[in-house]
């Protein structure tokens, strides 16, 4: 929390004390190689249990427009030379609080597990990019129900074969979307835009990543409640 | 939609046509009287599976501090002298789109059912004040669990004795959390505040209204998920 109270920098140092604090070195993903688990395209996925009918009646709810699109682009640009700095603050947040650290860490050792952490960070950082730039068709979708399945008891750890706990309790992954809008929200302002167009960015992140969050709680969900 | 891109009056417009357009007329809640099926604070509500120190570790996820409640309460003056209007915006987007006034309607004709209606804003007007003043106390923990319960097919229309539809699908009860949240903002700025603290009213109101929407989703969650 506090990580949020004081600013970027202390988160950042939040980061690197979670670094340094370990026994093994940092593991660090090389970006030029593709990214580890990251199957966003990949034809082979399970088709989402959600329709597209069914996304479009979600974004009305969620007062989502087309005009959220074209700010979560303009966001883009504005975020993508930014990513490390985003992911300094998240991490630093997470590695502040025991039981959300808990969810990286090794369930004999109960140590934050440094690969886990690292791969990831890597998918977290194109996470980003594939918010802002998401077209919300069915390939979009299904990528989706994968990453909710990834969070859920069904298929936490598969993608990186981690030694971690067995779930991210749902309730953790609804929270998130608090931290992982409005820490969001200073990072806009660096762009080169008006206080209007910050918020309007803004709310259209925020609602961009409710709308995820919604679809990642598939899974959790008892049969026909969703 | 529509009631939020043209602003409060067409949204009024629309909970006007909801109510015009049927065939019974608008059944009024004699506000004098004790709120029918509100049991904030009885203490033969089951108790909330959520603990208070679970509540307390889901407040850290959601940056909710001290500082939050505080703004709360500012919010909650500014607020209820304008509940009727806050709720004919809500009810105005509800009511213009059918899927979700779809939660509201006779399950046997399809149509609105006023008088359920009225019961649950009757409700909601007293919902917005008691998120103003909310203390996170056990008593409000089980509060927030009968609230989902109510949502939920083993709790919804009970407490009204409704003939309505038997759930509100959790995908709607998150998605919420935006409109909700998004549309309080241009009523706080009414108050006799600066810029800034409408924008720490609207987040602690965020945050606010998103640690309920989690607490209500208990109930649609598989055992041990939550």
């Amino acid at each position: 929390m506090n990580a949020f109270r004081y600013g970027k920098s202390l988160a950042a140092a939040l980061a690197l004390s979670l670094t340094a604090g370990a026994a093994a070195p940092a593991v660090a993903v090389d970006t030029a190689k593709p990214l580890p688990g990251y199957r966003y395209g990949d034809s082979t996925l399970a088709r989402s249990p959600v329709s597209l009918k069914d996304l479009d009646l979600l974004k009305q709810a969620l007062l989502f427009t087309d005009e959220d699109t074209e700010h979560l682009r303009r966001a883009g640009t504005i975020l993508k030379p930014q990513i490390e700095d985003i992911l300094d603050v998240w991490y630093g947040f997470v590695g502040s609080h025991p039981h959300l650290i808990h969810y990286f860490s090794n369930k004999q050792t109960g140590k934050p597990d440094k690969r886990y952490l690292a791969r990831v960070r890597a998918r977290f950082g194109k996470w980003i990019e594939d918010t802002t730039d998401a077209n919300y068709d069915q390939t979009w979708l299904d990528w989706q129900h994968e990453i909710g399945l990834r969070h859920h008891v069904s298929g936490k750890n598969k993608a990186d074969n981690a030694p971690s706990v067995e779930q991210i309790h749902l309730r953790y992954l609804i929270a998130f979307i608090v931290p992982i809008s409005a820490t969001i929200k200073p990072f806009l302002a660096k762009g080169e835009v008006s206080p209007e167009q910050v918020e309007k960015m803004h709310a259209a992140w925020t609602k961009a990543v409710t709308l995820q969050a919604i679809l990642w709680s598939y899974p959790y969900v008892k049969d026909g409640q969703f």
